[in-house]
């Protein structure tokens, strides 16, 4: 399936914005965020760019256009969200040991662990000092400040998630609620904050804003946890992983955890035993997907995706923003909803 | 020998000035911050306040006096300062690979490296927030956003050198002019902005500001050269460190880089081959301190040290900014010249 309009939209001009904050610096450490970025080799030779979907930044140009704003003047504010979005991956990668992201080494698997915190920290300082170009918009430096503020908040509920979903790694008594706030952080707070400052740009409404903030959060739960079912249910061709990925690597993602609230008696404590084994085989991951199988846990979870689905879509419509951004925001929520990969 | 009167003047206040900002917090990992402040145990206990010297946020508020402002407005910058610089700590506790800091078992030692990077990050994102305590002050959005930016210009900086301070370790072919670069970002950025932000939130004079700036710079390259002095020929009774500690660790610190570039021949020839092991023994130790000595390695470094605080003393001498201010700087001078910890 294909992704949302949005995305093949304002993707250039994403890039153009990108590539201003970063082309400047020729400081060999830069060379190692213009890699993870898929923009060159782990040579600094330019590649076919090869790089994410820009799904936030592309939330937050449309979130601008969408309350009647004009999308240009949120470009530094979507370029800043996608540079933290990059810098939490980089940090990421060190931290879950991962080789490997988009087919390609991650930096750290190049560059060495200590080289790899100091490219992520300083794209995330990168985040903020390429907000001094909203000036170039006119954007007052209370505005300005105001945008500031919100992307270091959201950062901080970033890493909050990122410490939970860490901590997580030890826990086996961990609820479904438990599970939710950790992904409000991890993932909710960047995606709500990306509709949100796309929307303070292009309105002074505080209640359309405040809606924003509300139908990103929504959309970014449902896409933590469809995450989290392909990452045990996905199409290896789609996704690039294989199926059961998750299991072998007894990540606590949102199917065993809601598994583990829903379902008593032998086949849970089976589960447990399972997962706090050193190495999972590959029978294990069968008998896990049979009892999540037996369980209905494919169900459950796509349950929850379609009602933060449905939220999203009811708080959107109610604001009566027009055909244009009601088709848009359609779209946006069945790629949420529907997406394989 | 004592610090500076200004470390004990602004103490109280700095501290104050911290809580403000980490004690509204209560998600555990904010507890690694006050840990690492040393204000709490690792099970987040009070305990005896065992921080550093407060060194730079002392600097910043000395700066915003001596030009003529009110050094509480300055306040939150010399915060964000001091949660900067501990940033900077914490994560290179992970790079280095270092158990002990102050006596104590550094974040990493104590909650593991994929946490430690989120409580550094975590940490420099809060010097942000904290910058919005200048409003209380009546500092506009302009000066507020001013202070950001110049804030995150010297934390790119300082990552930059640190990264070459990391990318020295495979390297022998290290200039006098390199390592100077080096540390003109790992250690000058900071000491520069904290005595440039305080001038700017005590004056509007653009020349003074400036000066201030240098003078940081010098003083900050006097700092960190003083600094390797001590990891090699220090106390280890006032220092912490055993003597000829960073031999024992084959840092490519100052006296070093010094060495290969004034000594040629076989001297040259047996420091780098020493250095090239995968461990150095304690006569090998005696042997570098041997051939510094006979190098005149230490005077030369302590005449390089003497030349930056004769440099910073000249030119805010040239400010004529008054008999207390110049009293303090004399003290600052020469503790930063002579101190032996």
């Amino acid at each position: 399936m294909k992704p949302p309009a949005i995305v093949e939209r304002y993707r250039s001009e994403i890039d153009t914005e990108l590539e201003a904050v970063i082309n400047g610096r020729t400081f060999p450490m830069y060379d190692m965020m213009r890699y993870h970025l898929g923009w060159v080799d782990d040579r600094g030779n330019p590649v076919r760019k090869n790089g994410g979907k820009a799904l936030r930044p592309s939330l937050c140009l449309f979130s601008c256009e969408a309350v009647g704003g004009d999308y240009h003047k949120a470009l530094p504010a979507a370029a800043a969200i996608e540079l933290v979005h990059n810098f939490s991956l980089i940090h990421d990668d060190i931290q879950d040991g991962d080789n490997e992201r988009r087919h390609r080494p991650t930096v750290w698997a190049v560059w060495g662990k200590a080289q790899a915190i100091n490219a992520g920290t300083a794209m995330r300082i990168l985040a903020n000092t390429s907000l001094a170009r909203l000036h170039n918009f006119g954007v007052s430096a209370q505005t300005l400040w105001s945008v500031n503020q919100r992307l270091d908040e959201v950062t901080l509920s970033l890493i909050e998630g990122q410490y939970l979903d860490i901590s997580f790694e030890d826990r086996f008594n961990i609820t479904v609620t438990d599970y939710i706030d950790m992904i409000k952080g991890k993932t909710g707070a960047l995606i709500s904050g990306s509709m949100e400052l796309g929307a303070f740009l292009g309105s002074e409404d505080e209640n359309i804003v405040r809606s924003f903030r509300e139908i990103g959060m929504n959309i970014g739960l449902a896409f933590q946890i469809k995450d989290d079912m392909l990452g045990i249910w996905g199409n290896s061709e789609t996704t690039g992983k294989p199926s059961g990925n998750d299991i072998r690597r007894r990540k606590k993602s949102f199917p065993v955890v809601w598994m583990l609230e829903n379902v008593n008696g032998t086949r849970r404590k089976e589960v447990m035993s399972i997962y706090r084994n050193e190495t999972v085989n590959d029978e294990a991951v069968d008998r896990v997907l049979e009892i999540f199988n037996h369980a209905g846990v494919e169900s459950g979870s796509r349950q929850l995706v379609e009602n933060y689905c449905r939220k999203a879509e009811h708080l959107f419509f109610d604001l009566h923003l027009g055909l244009q951004a009601e088709k848009d925001m359609k779209e946006i929520i069945r790629f949420f909803n529907d997406r394989n990969y």
